[in-house]
């Protein structure tokens, strides 16, 4: 069966999928974008990734181009047109095609994309069971990076650094202390086992994997605090893991070469993934966890 | 006669002219770019762009799509295949197409993607016998901002504050000095009657017109350094312009409401301003100037 990709109202097979050269996207980075995962055929944590849609587009002042409801139905029919069991659906909205300018005088309409991707999250539990490695590098980004734009460049290039020292992901440092990685929030339990990320603010990406975990760990009754922590307090961690949409908690056991804790996935990330997969079965019935 | 563009191997009309929506042009703002103008049917400064074009992709680490023989017929054809007298050629070069991960484990065949337009640089010249006014802004950008690359974002938005409040360009700071504008530099005559602009480095976009500026600046005899300047030093010059490869030499008589100098362009500026279109001339056989 052909993929299916989604442009401006038209569902198209994946290889005629296509956006104008002048599109703001592509000549300004001007959008935003979302990626959800699907498992068992159902769209995960929907309206998390909806809000914070909101929340990057009225930060640009980019329009909505569609409702709550019928862009359900969107990704509704994506699913369903792609057959996805399991995988993710990427979204992204872009200021519009305009002839070249960096201001606008006016408002364009706004395009839509979405592709839909299959992705075997049980592979990434398998993986989670060993844990990852990661590397630490400059956080080069800009001032703003709590708007999910599609001005990525500073994160593909530090996440191909990683990908060239075979890391799993690269978290970034700036002022002395970790922000986050390239497409994940980086957690640690310090070495007075206190569970820590990154505050809120424009330094990171407030993810909706990051705000449940918050939610977990204190329904967990965890000693956490969302304060940021230095490289040097991160190889000192007992515990190190991430989390995103795709990679859900994966534990971190080696940063830079250095083992983390005893070298294996610690227990209060277990804790927090039983938890979470527990969340996602609520929601999707399926639980890769267990 | 329609408008015609190139799409990587393809001269189109220009509504036609699209790309994949997975080019990493237009999901990880994964690519670089130029901006040539046309005088009298001639490609101005070619070989700076070139050069720097050169430079972008390598700090990316993005092959070059063809040669410069090859590249330079491909701008010539897109100059009479849309009769453009005067105006400018915009190319952009992306990573090229490949499923959406932020690392590559491999090189797609880059994307080349070439739009000409039609501006009328004596309107420019008009304006600069008066003069513009300009706005200071933070400088939200990344930290490799000599990379010409398309993740223009915060270049974007400082220039829509700009356009709001009616001025040419937002001059941007960081560490309480100018760096430069939205997609110019900046440049002032300050109390002591010394020329200064900001130094190259990570912190600016050298622009070609910039380094033609320094040359001239030296050929002329006038006191010039490459140093940054304050808020309150640009404020309190003598004179300021700004220069881009479409606006040339901008004299700048306003900073956020405050005249500068007599509130009319100053005399170095008009003195860069004819050497500059006299440099044009030799190139194109235009000076609008006189």
């Amino acid at each position: 069966m052909p993929r299916v990709s989604y442009v401006n109202g038209y569902y198209q097979r994946h290889e005629d999928a296509l956006v104008h050269v002048e599109d703001r996207g592509y000549q300004f980075a001007d959008g935003v974008y979302e990626v959800c995962a699907v498992l068992g055929g159902v769209l995960h944590d929907l309206d998390g990734h909806w809000d914070r849609l909101l929340r990057s587009l009225n930060n640009l002042d980019i329009d909505l181009p569609m409702s709550k409801a019928a862009f359900t139905v969107v990704l509704k029919q994506m699913i369903a047109k792609n057959r996805l069991k399991e995988g993710i659906v990427y979204y992204q909205i872009t200021r519009g095609v305009a002839s070249r300018d960096h201001a606008l005088g006016f408002r364009p309409r706004p395009s839509l994309v979405v592709t839909a991707k299959r992705v075997g999250f049980k592979d990434k539990v398998m993986l989670a069971r060993h844990g990852v490695g990661v590397i630490m590098a400059p956080d080069m980004r800009w001032a703003r990076c709590d708007i999910k734009s599609v001005a990525l460049l500073p994160n593909i290039l530090v996440k191909e650094v990683a990908r060239r020292r075979q890391a799993f992901e690269a978290w970034m440092v700036r002022g002395g202390v970790v922000t986050e990685g390239s497409l994940s929030n980086s957690w640690i339990v310090d070495e007075h086992g206190v569970l820590r990320t990154h505050p809120l603010g424009s330094q990171i990406l407030g993810g909706i994997t990051r705000q449940t975990l918050c939610r977990l760990a204190q329904d967990l009754g965890l000693s956490f605090e969302e304060r940021a922590f230095t490289v040097e307090e991160a190889k000192s961690a007992r515990e190190a893991f991430l989390s995103s949409s795709s990679s859900f908690v994966m534990p971190v056991t080696e940063i830079d070469g250095v083992q983390i804790g005893s070298g294996l996935p610690g227990e209060i990330t277990a804790q927090l993934s039983a938890a979470y997969w527990d969340y996602v079965e609520g929601q999707t019935g399926v639980n890769h966890w267990r």
